[in-house]
């Protein structure tokens, strides 16, 4: 995917330490329906990958250290406990965060990730959250706040399609991809909120 | 809020008959936070409310007629249980439909808005689907779908926003703060879905 994914810290895509997701490709295929997700959709979210693959760790600080660190709520789940700093932990999470961009963009919606799209919500549930990286964290990350700051992500990433010059239409094509891939994400994510025993409770 | 909203059917916003929300205006707060939803996009909504006011009709029949419709495991969900067509059924949620846009430009995000929200999930759920018109319906709709749909709502919802002239900054503006409303709501929708029995089934 690119030459560095296999070096980031508990980054485990298409291994076998990922589980089968209990969303089917039957599922996937419905939610590409739902969400108007074509295969122009695809090509154009292949061609904002590359358009951000050199952009992604300034993405992920401009979201992390330039949005997220002034909002405790949010803050917080990358810090200890105590409220204190947890740099390890944030910039092990920040280096999936920008591979998870590559993702998004690069990656062939298939069962591999399907399957990963269930380990990352997991990730932020008490099933799995600061397991990966032995944090001493919140225990999980309202769902509710993940699909709220959805409209952040496709809000904030405008200027990076732009950045390489790409005429208006094709840029509002890849930020219409872009859109389509984030609902279709978190509705895969609710999945698992949805089916863990204290579901409500991790709203 | 409109003229004509006290006689939509079954559309019982701010009345006795709807439950309190188990949200709370803290959760909201948190929400808006979360989206980067501030007073400027509450005023940009009110905005977009006076834009959409005359055209609510036609974009509920562009969504319906014109895109569910030719979604069968979408248009299912105002159909009757063997396939045949509804259209009374259909004519009331589609009124509905309507006055949910003006509700979400026009309306303040109060106890009441909250409130009607999770009467809106319910309804989708099978607490409470077909109830209010009597209909022998799909006994629910699917969290997913509803999360991926917000998509076509997203993107198709534009040209109405543009129809009456605003100046380009000011129709972005308009449809940025739409954005972030529709993933408040998915993010309060998803609340009832996870908090029922049945959670992971209806997903």
């Amino acid at each position: 995917m690119n030459a560095n994914a296999s070096d980031i810290p508990g980054y485990t895509y298409g291994t076998s330490t990922v589980a089968a997701s209990s969303a089917t490709l039957d599922d996937l295929q419905r939610l590409k329906i739902s969400a108007g997700f074509t295969e122009e959709d695809a090509r154009y979210l292949r061609t904002a990958g590359v358009v951000l693959e050199d952009q992604v760790e300034r993405i992920v600080n401009h979201w992390r250290a330039g949005i997220i660190a002034g909002i405790p709520h949010l803050a917080r789940h990358s810090r200890n406990l105590d409220g204190s700093a947890n740099p390890d932990y944030l910039a092990r999470s920040n280096r999936r965060f920008q591979q998870w961009i590559l993702d998004t963009c690069l990656r062939p919606y298939d069962q591999d990730w399907l399957n990963y799209q269930r380990e990352i919500a997991l990730r932020h549930t008490s099933v799995k959250k600061n397991q990966t990286d032995h944090a001493d964290s919140t225990p999980f990350v309202p769902y509710s706040d993940i699909a709220a700051f959805l409209a952040v992500l496709n809000d904030t990433i405008k200027p990076y399609l732009e950045a390489k010059g790409d005429n208006e239409s094709d840029v509002a094509h890849m930020h219409n991809a872009w859109c389509k891939s984030m609902q279709i994400q978190i509705a895969l994510w609710a999945k698992p909120y949805m089916e863990i025993e204290s579901a409500g409770t991790e709203w």
